[in-house]
């Protein structure tokens, strides 16, 4: 990186894009003017930390190395941790320790080092205790892009194994079939499931567009489908069963919303098998 | 421009603001770290071409200069190409070949050659079949805006009369008055109609402010409305035929919601008449 | 600031994120190319200027030094005058003179010097009756952040007493409890309500977490409630009573929305009291 190059800040809250955000951003280039913002995303479900995960670990790698601040806080001004940690790529990710963090830091190489936020030098004068992303967050990620602050700065190092980790949803490969469980719900309404193609290639083997698929939802709906490597291997309105561009095992109609037509949310387990 | 002016990379898709648009941005400032990216809308509805067509064309003239993201893409993963536009003004806009892009090449001086987007080089190094705009579109569009590739270095020239066109909806003028067709609805609620100022005034000569007409919608419902050059001509709640500051046939609401109050989508038919 | 620091605008309309936003951004950076612009927020609800002048009034003190265009206007095309603020902090507010900018120039130091846009060599070429955001805010704000314009350029000064301004909702301290209204709702559905922490202390004294209140709204319902410093004082969907980030009183629940449980908008009255 040249000194002139733009530092870059990635942003991931359960805010939407209002006042709360700007604020932050207020903060960030109040501390680091020149950095370039990529908003991850402020309209996912509020509270859901695992959906924020989901969306960290899937789109930080597309981002240069960078600090990565995500604020799904549920438990913002009790005991839980602030914490920042270092990527083997080299980016900061900053946020609660309630498991936002941890999978978007394997995502980028694995996690060399945490630290808990316990530097008031790096925050801001004044700090709430119902808003830590304006309060401690946000000048801390800039204070560290724009240099005015190393990693070690930001508080005392704390053990790899004492951050949270949500438990990750696994997919189980048995008679014939795949038992598995959706992960995530995106705005075209298809649905990530746990898994990917080495699972998909177990049950069923090296599958051909076309293949005639049943998917059983748990206290129903059920969908007749079939695999597709792309979503206009079905007709409008037809689902297909794929591997996402992610590597995830998923599910989509084309050209509709998959979730609404079967009312599927996040959670919802469901069995693949060959119809 | 001097070399120090950060380049342009405006961006639409149907996507939402979440994962999908931040891991395209992030993939554009990996490779053009200094761009400044103008979201054109990322809230349109899903799979519409001709909204996305719309906004490009009536906002893309407002940008500066600069290569132009547009993914409004329900064809992706199957044949239709994925391509360039060069324009008069030395715009570049990207995106699938589905109509989504010539009607603001027209807006933007012209449409002056095409290419097949075909050089992998310029694209991430795995691609996708079910997301080009992260994998195909957003790095070639940042290999252009950073100057690390020229318009020709995209892929072979194609014939510009074989690109897609959507049908363009015209007004008609007849009998004393407009037939025309709802061609968008913004976000207040006001729609726009095919035809323009020249269409008003071949239909009734120059109006003035508070002149009565009255709207019938396809299968009605039937609105008694007014001509006026600004909404505070009428009372708030009650509709104007305007012309809108693209220069369009309009129709709207004082500070409310047309298109709600009426129960009004895109595509409906509707003539204009004196009252 | 140093000269190669990128000019700050902030930036907040009702129009939502598309094409009209995109427009006005357009307009910006075609003269203020480095400009880095901070969207306080587009999805207010339409013609709201009382909102919009929350959120400017509580987001602008943390955003740095600069330009902030505010867009929420019923009355565009109007008599209502487009005008500049000068705030104390070396602010300039630009907008609509409806009442939007004097609460957040206020917090910003105070009005120094408010003008009327008039010169028409700052606007683009061609304006419309429907469209000031993009036609007169949007580049008096540019050239203004370029530094191709001064505060004088932009038109004749106007006597600061004559600028609209809305009432401004008190909270009453009586009988032992506040009568207050309710300011605004987030994203989260947490209410803002007029008065702060001295209101609060004047009518209960000191609080600690968990001292039972209640508030009866005007009309119902009826909310048995606590004070809290901290949403976690309280269990998971129990509403507290606080100070919010931004000192204004407050109501929440814990991990859900208070507004939709109780169905509660702005303008409500609300009456707290010791349970």
């Amino acid at each position: 990186m040249t000194s002139t190059e733009p530092p870059i800040i990635t942003f991931l809250t359960d805010f939407g894009l209002n006042g709360a955000t700007a604020a932050c951003r207020g903060v960030m280039l109040s501390i680091c003017r020149n950095a370039q913002i990529i908003d991850v995303g402020h309209d996912i479900r509020k509270y859901a930390i695992r959906d924020g995960a989901f969306l960290l670990r899937f789109t930080l790698p597309y981002a240069p190395v960078g600090v990565h601040v995500g604020v799904v806080d549920p438990g913002v001004g009790t005991t839980r941790r602030p914490i920042a940690i270092r990527s083997a790529r080299g980016d900061v990710l900053i946020g609660p320790d309630n498991g936002l963090l941890p999978p978007a830091a394997d995502a980028l190489g694995g996690l060399v080092e945490a630290r808990e936020l316990a530097n008031r030098a790096l925050w801001l004068p004044v700090t709430t205790s119902t808003f830590h992303g304006r309060d401690i967050f946000a000048p801390v990620a800039a204070h560290l892009a724009a240099g005015d602050a190393e990693f070690d700065d930001v508080g005392p190092e704390i053990a790899l194994e004492s951050l949270v980790r949500l438990p990750e949803p696994a997919a189980v490969v048995a008679e014939g079939g795949i038992e598995t469980v959706v992960t995530y719900v995106d705005s075209f309404g298809n649905i990530r499931l746990a898994g990917g193609r080495d699972d998909l290639e177990a049950a069923f083997g090296r599958l051909e567009d076309g293949v005639p698929l049943v998917a059983e939802f748990d206290g129903g709906p059920r969908d007749e489908t079939r695999y597709g490597a792309t979503f206009g291997t079905v007709p409008v309105g037809a689902s297909i069963v794929y591997v996402d561009s992610l590597g995830n095992l998923a599910m989509a109609d084309n050209q509709g919303s998959l979730a609404t037509r079967l009312g599927i949310g996040p959670d919802r387990p469901v069995r693949i098998l060959r119809a």
